[in-house]
């Protein structure tokens, strides 16, 4: 019986360089020899992608908070039992670029009252935490001026000012407090390689505890 | 101040005429000078029209039954919030044509294990109950035969065999011995006027309290 692999997530602000550094840790892990997928939420199944398309299409208010809420929960639960359950089953290293916390993040950003909710739900319908995070953290001005310049008017996600990328930063630094055991918090204002290096580092002996 | 109108659902397995009960009582009430909405479910919003599409078209399996409760409790929230919450503030009478017991009953029936986590995911999100449920209880043989009539490829609910017709007559009888109090059930064996003058019998008192 193949021992289960590591789930391993990726959160930071937009602009934080974490799509990266989540690449680069699978591709490492590639090179290295070991088997390892890359995936991404919202999304990362089909039937994610749908319920994606549905969430983030059209009008940013047609959608409630709470709405929003269940149907971004059903596309984690489809990614979930789709991908990469069977892939961390099967033995195999899942890096998830964006996970529960990015949605304990902003929905309790946008509407504090609902992060108890978003808790229950995922007790109640997901049930699983990654077993490592790695919050690349990033200064909120240099990290708003990189997405400002990749941003596309399908991405909603990117559209806010200094002020709520401050908010965001310090609601990913207060989960990271919150779930202290399972979280790495990297310096991300620093030249890619380093950073990279570093996310190597925190990473690899949860890897070796799992072979 | 306007007194909140009453919310009354609709539940019976496919074939036992419920719709058309549905329909009549709105007319009725309509007929009367009442203020008086009539919708269904699953949809019955925009938006929850869009996620019903995403979960009734295509191959059956595409979705768990976990996602699926999921994505059904979406469309129910954004049904209650844009519509059935409104329209009972405002005064009027929402007779709503299936509601959370037919989650209960087909989930339940599908996946036994599934029903405590409807009733928890129904508490944590969508918090409303009806006030009065008329159940229209049908012979399963005969209301087999009206529906698959009817049956058109879309509809998914109506592909079950009548082995599976009795068993959700008996899961609807079964919601209505557990939620006593706010459930009538009214003999569909009979001509359409008789059970018409029965439902209405049954949900007279509960509008005259309203007022």
């Amino acid at each position: 019986m193949t021992a289960p692999g590591r789930f391993i997530t990726f959160e930071g602000i937009d602009g934080s360089g974490k799509s990266t550094q989540a690449r680069r840790l699978h591709a490492a892990l590639v090179a290295d020899g070991q088997r390892a997928i890359l995936t991404r939420e919202p999304g990362g199944s089909p039937g994610a992608e749908e319920i994606r398309a549905l969430v983030l299409q059209g009008d940013p208010d047609r959608w409630s908070a709470e709405t929003e809420l269940l149907l971004f929960t059903a596309a984690r639960r489809d990614h979930l039992e789709r991908l990469i359950a069977p892939a961390l089953e099967a033995g195999e290293t899942v890096i998830c670029d964006r996970y529960v916390d990015s949605t304990r993040m902003y929905q309790g950003l946008s509407r504090g009252d609902l992060r108890a909710r978003v808790d229950a739900l995922h007790s109640l319908m997901i049930g699983r935490e990654a077993d490592l995070t790695v919050l690349i953290d990033m200064d909120p001005g240099v990290a708003l001026g990189r997405a400002k310049a990749r941003a596309t008017a399908e991405e909603r996600f990117e559209d806010f000012g200094l002020d709520l990328q401050r908010k965001m930063r310090a609601g990913f630094l207060g989960l990271a407090r919150e779930f202290e055991s399972r979280f790495r918090v990297i310096d991300g204002n620093r030249p890619e390689d380093e950073v990279a290096a570093d996310v190597w580092a925190a990473v690899k002996p949860a890897l070796m505890a799992a072979t």
